[in-house]
């Protein structure tokens, strides 16, 4: 596992929860979205601050990524659960995420 | 204006906009805040970015209240239709903070 | 140990560690200082991401508190060898905000 | 100008900054490089602010990418004055994104 490798996975489930956050407050159903908007924003946010952790060579890289971990599983459990098509493959980009980000963290 | 009370201010309005953007996810009426949970968070961000270029003294931080002005206009706007007490009182910190950044910017 | 004590010591160790970081920039022996410049923004970033998480009611906010007390930690006691009054008052500034953090993680 | 085209510059941008900024602060005279590890700071904070709004549709995504075009030209021609490699690659790829938020701000 290369940074090089973590940063671009952490870009781009930061893209796909941006989009799936937005895409989400123009539901009809949004009452049930509550919880997938809530998740996106805070991986999103996660996935930029690890990102550029990673990008700066901070010494505390390992021990953010592994909470990016922890944020990306949560928000791709949520995402999985609905069936718009940004939310499923923000699940995807999500998981696969989570799994980049804790293989950098041990 | 000096600014630590523009920094003060934009505190402030990023802790009230977090809030009620928290606040607003749990309402029963999510949909009809669609708009509020966007622009809370939007305003909380340019804050959170606004004051800490203020505390280290960028070249840029006028320009930055500049745009952190509008959004605090918006999101003070939005807020002021709904009945919440968390929207009724970010939309007060809201319009009080949009004057303070656009003072700090003139 | 509440989250708005925790709130407020994390924007006060943020404020400290943007200064010191401004201040350091403009020292004479900025080579001495290399490693002061780089932990005052890991922390000040780190301060604000939390800060963030709590007033937004985050369910990772304790995880991420977790993490923020080891960057405090770390800026602390770079701070705290240096003699320039700003890193004098960051390094305890920075060692309040880890304990407090580190109570909220546990 | 699409937002795609814009996003992939921000990013690419934040890349070449974070980099920057971490090698100018191991470089000896680090004295010399003190603007340039301050402003590759703020550009590559505001190039991932702006490619996040954009990801997000922000109304105020061209606002932002205005004042992001004013702190790309500011970085890219203070890097420009460096002969490190890192200093004119960066340099280079600010001017560009300067270029492109310019275009899409206007």
């Amino acid at each position: 596992m290369t940074y090089d490798e973590c940063i671009q996975a952490c870009l781009e489930c930061m893209e796909a929860c941006n989009h799936c956050y937005s895409a989400c407050l123009q539901e009809q159903d949004v009452a049930m979205m509550a919880e997938c908007i809530r998740l996106d924003r805070e991986c999103a946010d996660i996935c930029g601050f690890a990102a550029q952790a990673m990008q700066r060579n901070s010494r505390f890289a390992k021990e953010i990524c592994n909470v990016c971990a922890h944020v990306c599983q949560a928000c791709g459990d949520e995402c999985a659960k609905h069936e718009h098509d940004h939310c499923q493959r923000c699940a995807e980009i999500c998981h696969h995420c989570a799994n980049v980000c804790q293989d950098m963290a041990s």
